[in-house]
């Protein structure tokens, strides 16, 4: 599954990337939706899109705020994701005595529609470049600490200034790394309940070891509602299904929100995620993975507390170890540095743009940035691994963020996402306090081993104690599990939070100076890197024109590919699969889970057309965040809806190929005989083929 | 369980570690079976053994030299260990086929015994100083590395010499890290055979999440027997079982192996566990946890081929996190520190000593090791974690080593080692070709991470390639997995080696200089410290007496104790389980691994007594290779079997402690009650009570 990494869900992001002028070849491209690739679409598969079709498509793809993708399916508001990526939602409704992700869920009518705790979704309404106001307050002799304030002045009154005109979430997002800024408006809603999702078994067959891998047959498929004023809400634009399909060579597009790529990086980054990021990642997802799994074999109980968790774990895990090994391949390296070689040299030969110590400003911004990473993943980014912490570390934040002009403040504080902010804090999502100690024990632990347990943080953080000593001591010292207590807490001065008795409200601040240094001298760092790629981008399409889209931000594109079979270590690999080959495939390894078959599976197996397509492959560029997406036809039918992508998808990362490398998608054909057959959902079969 | 890592499972073990005077507090001690605690003894418990005892008990013990203990059971040389300890021979005896982990085995008949593939148990005949001819070459003016092969010259010697006068193994001992060195002569078994084993989920109920817990509920125990000349050995010392068991409060014994403790080194090597060791162990177990639960649960077979490595690095993994807890813990330092500076002070204040700068010299040593360890485990210990290229390299440094005088050798290609040497490089255990190709992909990406992309030797290993291509590439040019291959390339010179076309042997030749120059700064500052700790050891003595017994080192040692419950976190936990505790425990986990049980247990249920006692505790001082101890009452007989320690006793490692602290065994009377109810294994009890 290419589900987004939590770190990435977020919708204000700083991307270190820029797009270059690459010459697109092949079915290459993230493209937005104010500039598709029209050119392209034509010459390929003589396919001319209108405007009302871009319009439709754009206004029908959802983005769950979580880090996925989605579509409306019908008129009523019914709107269909991946089931992995609804988990996060779906958990979040569970408990011990009903486990929905193990069991599933089918609302017989709409009362049986069940609350979401805390998702929010968005609908891009509309685009607007506003690159001129965001530059217009930098100087070329500002520092790099007074660029980024003038530029994020800016930005925060762009943002509150189109909020309160419209009523629209707006966010003034960064694309080509800094040539250009675009104003993106969403329609928000909040209140989205779960209609039906098949048990995880059926969703997630295969499980980790099939993770990234090709053949699959998983039914990762969930269906949600969105509702407004309590009742279900009313679109105009929704995807109709078609329970026709699609053929092998296929023209497919998806629309969804591909949550960050790093293609056009230089020398020094790309080196940078080979010997700081890669491995740093690796040894977190790692032990984190060890320590829940470990948790999670202790009981049942255990394992559901911990599997959504594990679950995103794994999954990066397995993204990073893809991306390592792309990185350790010489071949990715050298196609860098020819690329960058040839970029320097027209750079050279074109004083006028001024940009010729670009790379070399962006390699020593890299180093800083290389010096202090591990440090503010442990300080900032990680969140000390604790639900209870994060709460605590945004009450203390709000409270003084509050105080400073809008613009001014770190850009999770601001007026715009203040709606976003809100939801998050006051979830009601459960709290496990067992969970928690145990996995703050281990954030203590890790965090004095990286950084050392002479570090004055580190020291502040243990306090003179054991971890383990010091977890229990802050877990069992804090209320702010309790939603209530965080509302009176968050209306607090500054001063009052100061004089809490809250053992974690009090570590936060005694951590927050420290992470907030840190945090500061990153976002500098990326000031200094921006403004040198603004200039390489301008050397880019000096010398190559505009054919590259900009990488991945988390934001709605385009892609465009065919369905289509690979070869693949000598294998021929046919692009679709069949209902049947998981039976065959469970059989193969004795139904030994991963590999078990769902009881409504079993029990339905008679019933089943074993011939239907299941999932299927295509070319189209994906990457995580994407998941969810409609995979959609010429004339903007849903024919499958995209899951993950194949084990050579996960150096698209830093470069497209498509020789082996292919998008999965569950198949229309196999959701609806598997919802009709296995799940007895004919209503909502109805409902989605408009036959209400 | 309190298996021994692999990386110890070696009997010529260098540690860096020295017993000091501390005053033995409460049940302390692993005692030399030539320097029993006696005063101890009659003070504590009022019990004097006499010498025939103690030669008793010596000679009934057994040592796995893979890395765990075990005793001798009859006279027909049966022998009585762990499951966890014999697992690793019952996995070579394994096929896809026929699982014996899995299901166990019974033999019905001598005939029926399995021979194992390359097991070598060792028992203790002689001890005999050596001291002084070990340090006779050692002058004072002389370099660490004239010291050290001076010292190698003469061990290599007094072995040699050894073996040819007495025809045992002869391996001299390091003790009291250099105050004393010892020659241990054994009796060698190389044909043993596989008798009993329950099935692993029996052995191992509770898995990973209770392993290092209690109370607990497992019959991990194996029965193999030794044979000589196609025979069953007729031994003279066994240990006689005794079926009434212990009550609360007994005085019981350990007689076995513990693998390495490091009580008494200094503050910086302490520091150096925690910044550097600890830290790095963790990361490489985590890693490869991952690594093998992913590929294990892709199919049976998977599982099968990575269980008993897998099942190895959870419990290493659980020890480190234990031993890290424990140096994290300021009091742990604290002490160290203390105890350091009154005998700082003691050597101040005698100067004839000539021990002040013996800490300096320590820490010297040790900033030394510290920035050479990473790299001596990546080039040379973790072996690229590849049993094609352990052939490989000892293939290339045989031919070497043969070359050169016996005492100038690496220590394992010494004359005295040869037996045990050839067993294992000509074993027949199974090699798998797609796990090698995964774990050595593994090992060159995490090399490449750890000791970074461009260093000369990473480069080397990689050979311009990415680690996927470069490790097929080896596992699929190399035809050592064929043993008839590897005694062919044994005979052959160097020369003749160098020409060889096979892809890992010169893999292991391109790596060899700078594996084997690595190895030689660790030797060489061990040596250092090994001078230094050999003054601390007189201040100690001059302090202090000689009430400490030394560091563990893979030899027989006699710890002793008692019979007793705990109170941990406020819970008191009795001294006894009972057979019914299982069935308990698993119903409240739903019987989901690794909490199921074995359908001969269900089978067997009506008819078991449940109320029979089946794991007990005791104060008894233990660590890992002290697995399959037998624990004997003050009549040396057998009433149950060492299998753990619960989780307090991780640090034993570095400190006793017997307040929460205890060694977990299984009962004799739950292990005579599910051989004869469960397993039907009634001549097998009939020869352990001695009715036959």
């Amino acid at each position: 599954m290419m589900h987004l990494p939590r770190s990435l869900r977020s919708a204000s992001l700083v991307f270190t990337v820029l797009a270059a002028a690459l010459a697109a070849r092949a079915d290459d491209g993230m493209w937005l939706l104010n500039n598709p690739p029209l050119p392209q679409l034509k010459e390929r598969y003589g396919f001319e899109p209108s405007a009302a079709w871009l319009e439709h498509v754009q206004k029908a793809s959802v983005r769950f705020n979580n880090g996925g993708s989605a579509s409306f399916a019908s008129a009523d508001g019914l709107i269909v994701t991946n089931h992995h990526v609804a988990a996060d939602a779906i958990y979040k409704l569970s408990t011990k005595e009903r486990d929905l992700l193990k069991q599933g869920y089918l609302a017989r009518t709409r009362e049986e529609e069940l609350k979401c705790v805390d998702l929010e979704l968005n609908v891009l309404m509309s685009i607007e470049d506003v690159t001129a106001r965001v530059n217009a307050g930098v100087r070329p002799d500002m520092s790099a600490a007074e660029a980024l304030a003038a530029r994020n002045a800016a930005r925060a009154a762009i943002e509150k200034e189109s909020l309160e005109a419209t009523g629209l979430r707006s966010d003034v997002v960064t694309l080509y790394q800094g040539a250009q800024y675009h104003l993106y408006r969403y329609k928000v809603y909040t209140d989205v309940r779960l209609v039906w999702a098949p048990e995880e078994q059926a969703a997630f067959f295969g499980g980790d070891p099939d993770n990234f891998g090709y053949p699959r047959f998983n039914l990762d498929v969930t269906l949600m509602r969105a509702y407004e004023n309590g009742q279900p809400a009313k679109v105009e634009h929704f995807l109709k299904w078609n329970p026709a399909g699609t053929r092998e060579g296929d023209l497919v597009f998806l629309t969804g929100h591909p949550g960050s790529t790093q293609r056009l990086i230089t020398l020094a980054e790309l080196e940078y995620a080979r010997d700081v990021q890669a491995p740093s990642a690796l040894r977190w997802l790692k032990s984190r993975e060890v320590l829940l799994n470990s948790y999670a074999k202790g009981a049942p109980e255990n394992a559901r507390r911990a599997q959504d968790e594990l679950r995103g774990i794994e999954n990066s895990r397995k993204v990073w170890d893809g991306r390592i090994a792309g990185l350790l391949d010489p071949t990715l390296l050298a196609e860098k540095q020819a690329e960058e070689q040839a970029l320097k040299q027209f750079a050279s030969d074109r004083p006028d743009l001024d940009a010729a110590d670009a790379w070399d400003r962006i390699a020593a911004a890299q180093q800083v940035i290389a010096q202090n990473a591990v440090r503010n993943a442990f300080l900032e980014s990680y969140q000390f691994n604790s639900d209870l912490f994060s709460v605590a570390r945004r009450l203390v934040r709000a409270a003084a963020e509050r105080g400073k002009p809008n613009g001014d403040r770190l850009t999770e504080y601001r007026d715009s996402g203040r709606t976003s902010f809100e939801l998050a804090l006051f979830s009601e999502k459960p709290i496990y306090p067992d969970l928690e100690q145990l996995k703050l024990q281990h954030f203590l632990t890790i965090m004095a081993m990286e950084l050392g347990v002479n570090d004055p943080v580190v020291q502040a953080a243990l306090g003179g104690k054991s971890p383990s000593v010091r977890a229990a001591e802050l877990v069992h010292g804090t209320t702010v599990a309790d939603v209530a207590v965080r509302r009176a807490l968050y209306a607090q001065t500054p001063e009052q939070i100061a004089q809490s008795d809250d053992a974690m409200v009090q570590f936060a601040r005694a951590i927050d100076e420290a992470a907030r240094g840190v945090r500061r001298v990153m976002e500098q760092q990326a000031e200094v890197k921006a403004q040198a790629h603004a200039r390489i981008a301008k050397v880019r399409y000096a010398k190559d024109g505009d054919r590259v889209s900009p990488d991945a931000t988390f934001t709605l594109r385009l892609s465009y590919g065919a369905v289509k079979g690979v070869e693949a270590g000598g294998q021929k690999i046919p692009a679709y699969t069949v209902l049947g080959g998981k039976f065959e495939r469970a059989a193969e390894r004795a139904f030994t889970p991963p590999y078990d078959i769902p009881a409504s599976w079993t029990a339905a197996k008679d019933r089943l057309d074993l011939s239907v397509p299941y999932n299927f492959i295509s070319t189209n560029y994906s990457i995580g965040g994407n998941s969810g997406s409609p995979t959609i036809n010429r004339d903007a039918e849903f024919i499958g809806i995209i899951f993950d992508g194949n084990i050579h998808t996960l150096v698209w990362n830093y470069a497209y190929t498509e020789t082996e490398a292919r998008s999965v998608s569950v198949d229309v054909r196999g959701i609806l005989e598997a919802m009709r057959k296995v799940y007895g959902a004919d209503a909502l079969i109805d409902e989605l083929l408009g036959k209400q």
